[in-house]
């Protein structure tokens, strides 16, 4: 149980990974993170992971402490000297220890693990969301700002949900930690396009559906996605989840359809290389 | 320079004032501040502080860690350790070390000091803002996100601005860590009320001006506010500050005004208890 946790250049033990209370991301919550997940030892779609990274980083403009080779063999030394069978890495770069609180600085870079358990096939009971009128900030950066999502989660635990979908102007966009799909009853498979962070997932899942299906990247309606044949919601660590419920309205049969169960068989091909 | 900082209940050496990487506030960006102004060892309006700090903890569901009079006593304790002339106190309250990295768990309690300088006289020379659309998430809760903020200070600087004021379905609100207020040409002082955190320095005003002249607390146009005779912000830190130039349109005769000069000249009257 002696794990580590990189801080900028050097491996430290997990409980004592430290950082100064100066950080302007525990001063103004400035900071970027991504979120891989690693079996056996090797890390799943690290190449859009690294890729993302280093464009939120550009866009936020944070020095990314180190070139994108050197963190990748700081990241195989890390995984390699916690040797856990399945994991999450996460990847965070801070505003940095800033001499005014307000003003970027130069950004601590920190790369935690942690054990993770995954889905190998599709989840049979699919879950509930609730919508909620939010747009985040800067939405194709992933920033750390989880400030509405945690704060949801009272209403989302009263709802007896499982996580919450945001909507603006009547478009719904994505939930927290998680994109969204919709089937229609012609097998027409549709996403949000705009206001969103571009999951890895869903580039997965967009790539495995082309040629096989009609695919649309655009807005949808809040009421459209009511009259869906099928919703699911994708991420690192959820992969492919059905929706059967979306602000108690019962989303086509209410169980896993066929194209989810399909797209979900074939992702989970893709990752686990069966 | 051997400056202490209070972490939950004890005091360290201010550049060994550390958290763990697993705070929800690096995690996720979720916290609370406030922040204060100590004048020859005396915090300036501290029951006001301290009364917001109790109200954000509570809207955010974060334990405040130690009831208000015994953080007081701790406060006092800080202050007479550091035996600064003038400095702004910083009491942050973090979603704490989360196990899951996303629910909330038993807050860190952080309270920082440092050196500060304070105006004792009107700034002659006011500032120019620019205008940017953005809507703080809950407005009213003193929270850590200033993500927008960091952010815009290069659009900022590139516009040889002092600070940006937000507006939101064309009403103006607040700059990131200022209220605004202007004066209509018949010398009524109008601030915002809606959307907005209501400062302490605000609050202040409000009362000073209360009798003195007719007051209003509501939305701001746009267009309205680049037609005042007068345009102030205020601050703990600037106290009130004028404003010559909003998006390049010079308010008023583009210098500080007769009745800005006079609540200001009242405000620090109040503070230096001159």
């Amino acid at each position: 149980m002696n794990r580590l946790t990189l801080i900028n250049d050097a491996l430290a033990p997990a409980d004592q990974a430290l950082i100064h209370v100066s950080d302007l991301a525990l001063q103004r919550g400035y900071g970027i993170f991504d979120f891989f997940k690693v079996i056996n030892g090797n890390p799943v779609f690290l190449d859009n992971h690294l890729d993302r990274f280093y464009r939120s980083a550009a866009r936020m403009r944070l020095q990314p402490v180190m070139p994108a080779d050197i963190l990748r063999e700081k990241i195989a030394e890390l995984i390699a000297a916690n040797n856990l069978i399945q994991s999450g890495v996460r990847i965070t770069l801070t505003g940095g220890y800033s001499p005014d609180g307000y003003t970027i600085s130069h950004p601590n870079l920190i790369v935690t693990e942690q054990p993770l358990n995954l889905p190998t096939s599709i989840h049979e009971q699919g879950i509930s969301l609730i919508t909620f009128p939010y747009q985040r900030q800067l939405p194709d950066v992933k920033t750390i700002d989880y400030l509405m999502a945690v704060w949801l989660q009272d209403k989302i635990s009263q709802a007896q949900a499982a996580d919450v979908l945001y909507h603006y102007d009547d478009c719904i966009t994505e939930c927290p930690r998680a994109n969204i799909f919709m089937v229609t009853s012609s097998n027409v498979l549709i996403t949000p396009a705009n206001n969103i962070l571009k999951g890895v997932t869903r580039h997965r899942v967009l790539e495995i559906a082309a040629g096989e299906m009609k695919v649309e990247e655009r807005d949808i309606n809040k009421e459209e996605i009511y009259k869906a044949r099928e919703v699911f919601i994708t991420s690192t660590t959820k992969h492919l989840m059905p929706v059967k419920l979306i602000d108690g309205k019962i989303i086509g049969t209410g169980t896993a359809g066929e194209t989810t169960r399909y797209l979900c068989n074939k992702y989970n091909q893709s990752v686990y290389g069966k």
